[in-house]
């Protein structure tokens, strides 16, 4: 489909108001059933609530329901569009919720963009939320927003660009590791990116093992010698230990890339040439994530002697993308009542979404499932209802799936 | 069905996570499906929106939905139990939108009951939402909140606790005039409450054109002699005229309603006795919407001479009942894109829920239609539909059912 073709076919798919409606789970149809459903029954059910609000989660839509939340500063690769424009991404995000996992959730666009007055807003709505799907709000602003609320709600809180695409690019790692029988803690992994989405990949790769990770950005290759200009992220990578120090650099991207195991970028087409890639190290990895354009191409990519290539497009092999993880994990966290989504529970959607593919099945150009595997939601909740369950965030100590 | 059985069979209904879902109107089913509904397709539609907000109407759920937004102060005849407890509420507003409208609605219950912050957090939902319907909000927090929203806003908003029943109690007594063949500026009504709603149905019935309104409340009579001693909204009817001081009067209803020959009652149970009737004049009419239980029965009104009486009880006639007005109200609002809900629109949905019922219906006992009329929220939507157009607050010059 072309770019016009694919214009009109989306504007007309919207043009009926959009693509979300709330509907009745109960019939309404005479006066019997509205003595139950509203007055004068349900005052019974407030009063229940009212007595151990944790009934909430029971009687009320509370239960399934998750906020779709923006301030409309980071709209997919658009930029600042605001609240109004954000608005079908986010009317995106709630069908797939409950296309592929049955989870209920409502965009909210927010009109602000001031971090006190995004975190006041989010904490008022939380009576009637199970969770919060932060949403293409801009780093670092995002990071301490989300911290923020993990810290002072009680209901999980979720920023999906910073921990979606984690999530799916630590178990393409997993999955290489197992293909090329390789040990993560030997690679060495360079980050083209260090906005949310790039700095939580490189922590996430950090904790699965990866051995060293380079990274560099608008600014250059990161360097604990510039330490002082960096932002706060930046410096708390460096300080942690997740991003290393190259010990020979020019300040290019290309300079890092020579010898090299792997390339992750989350940055900018066209960013990396085949020249760059024919430097890497033997049976290359990249996972080129810019969107629409990827740093590198597929073709290109593989031309130049990459043995595995990822990107976020769904016409090309091994597509990074965010519906693989958030799904699963908002069905999986509401099943059990979790109170947040923990490292942990990250890790076990990363291991469940790496072990849809069985070994027989794995190959370079199938590292991460479909986004429409029917299996991808289903194993990503258990799998991450448990994790929770196990370390003690549940409300339920039990999944039913 | 006893208390008992209610309270069962209430939460029985409830006992699933409560009473609504998010249902896609858009099928997602595949790569293709996900290229329109989502990226790389949805692109297109931010940026026509991101040129021209006033397209979010057209490409997003803005154009059909509501949020019903609560502090949980005064929540049903419960009181002030809090926005856990009155999710259920809320919820249940929202179903009968969509069943007996076709309205989207989500119940967004806030966890603060400073003013500012909700009239704040309003503000910040707009982008999202078509339409706010402000619900069980104590008085009188709940008519600055109103007033501010209508005037710092760009959607509707709208407070049912103040204006839903006035809207049927107005159209009541349209019936009444016009079955009785009075004129309204010839009767004197007396009122029993001047919360929210009292107040509300008071300024509706003075606009329609009733003679002289006399209200009491819990401190007795208003009476311009005590004016210091009353809130804002107190001074104001009495300033604007609505409410005038009975001429003779001991502090008490009961002096009060001598010779009346209305009363309206939005206060306490078993205010109004059997006796107090007897004074009224001929062809007294009554209507106790205390709830559940009102402020007299209706067989106790009835032998006591009153022609017609109506409570808010389903199980009596005349059931002045708010589903009457703002399903209809809402949709009608919604259709045309109005900017506010203004007196023009809330007195044309009088008229057209009077006007449901023709002359030959007409009766002491069908004085309001009943809640599940599919006619009523169809006139109401075209009547402030084209009222909106009238008055020149519709986005929409136009109203298509």
């Amino acid at each position: 489909m072309d770019a016009n073709e694919l214009k009109e076919k989306s504007l007309k798919l919207h043009e009926n108001g959009g693509k979300l409606e709330i509907k009745s789970k109960v019939k309404v149809e005479n006066q019997a059933d509205l003595s139950l459903a509203y007055t004068p029954g349900v005052a019974y059910v407030c009063k229940e609530i009212e007595k151990d609000k944790e009934l909430a989660y029971k009687y009320t839509s509370k239960s399934n329901m998750v906020a779709v939340i923006t301030d409309g500063s980071a709209v997919l690769g658009l930029g600042n569009i605001g609240p109004y424009g954000a608005i079908p991404v986010m009317e995106g995000k709630s069908i797939l919720m409950k296309e592929l996992a049955g989870v209920d959730s409502i965009p909210l666009c927010l009109k602000t963009q001031d971090v006190e007055e995004i975190i006041k807003t989010c904490k008022i709505l939380e009576p009637t939320l199970g969770a919060i799907n932060l949403e293409d709000i801009s780093a670092p602003r995002c990071v301490e927003i989300e911290r923020r609320l993990i810290k002072e709600m009680d209901i999980p809180v979720f920023h999906d660009d910073q921990h979606g695409t984690s999530i799916i690019v630590a178990a393409a790692f997993m999955n290489v590791a197992r293909l090329t029988k390789r040990k993560l803690s030997d690679m060495t992994v360079v980050m083209s990116g260090t906005g949310a989405a790039g700095s939580m990949i490189a922590k996430m790769l950090k904790r699965i093992g990866v051995g060293k990770i380079y990274a560099s950005d608008i600014t250059g290759v990161i360097d604990k010698k510039k330490y002082d200009s960096y932002n706060f992220l930046i410096k708390e990578l460096i300080d942690e230990g997740t991003y290393s120090t190259p010990e020979n650099h020019d300040g290019t991207l290309a300079s890092i890339l020579k010898g090299a195991d792997a390339f992750v970028g989350v940055s900018a087409p066209k960013l990396v040439t085949p020249e760059m890639i024919k430097t890497m190290n033997k049976g290359a990895i990249v996972f080129a994530m810019a969107n629409p354009t990827p740093e590198i191409g597929y073709m290109e990519a593989k031309e130049a002697g990459a043995y595995i290539v990822g990107s976020g497009r769904s016409d090309f092999p091994n597509q990074i993308n965010n519906v693989l993880a958030f799904p699963g994990l908002f069905k999986g966290a509401l099943a059990v009542r979790a109170r947040k989504i923990n490292e942990e529970m990250k890790l076990a959607a990363a291991k469940a979404l790496a072990n849809i593919i069985s070994d027989s099945e794995l190959s370079p150009d199938y590292i991460v499932p479909g986004a429409f595997d029917k299996r991808v939601a289903k194993a990503v909740a258990k799998a991450v209802a448990e994790a929770a369950i196990e370390t003690g965030v549940a409300g339920i100590n039990e999944y039913n799936e």
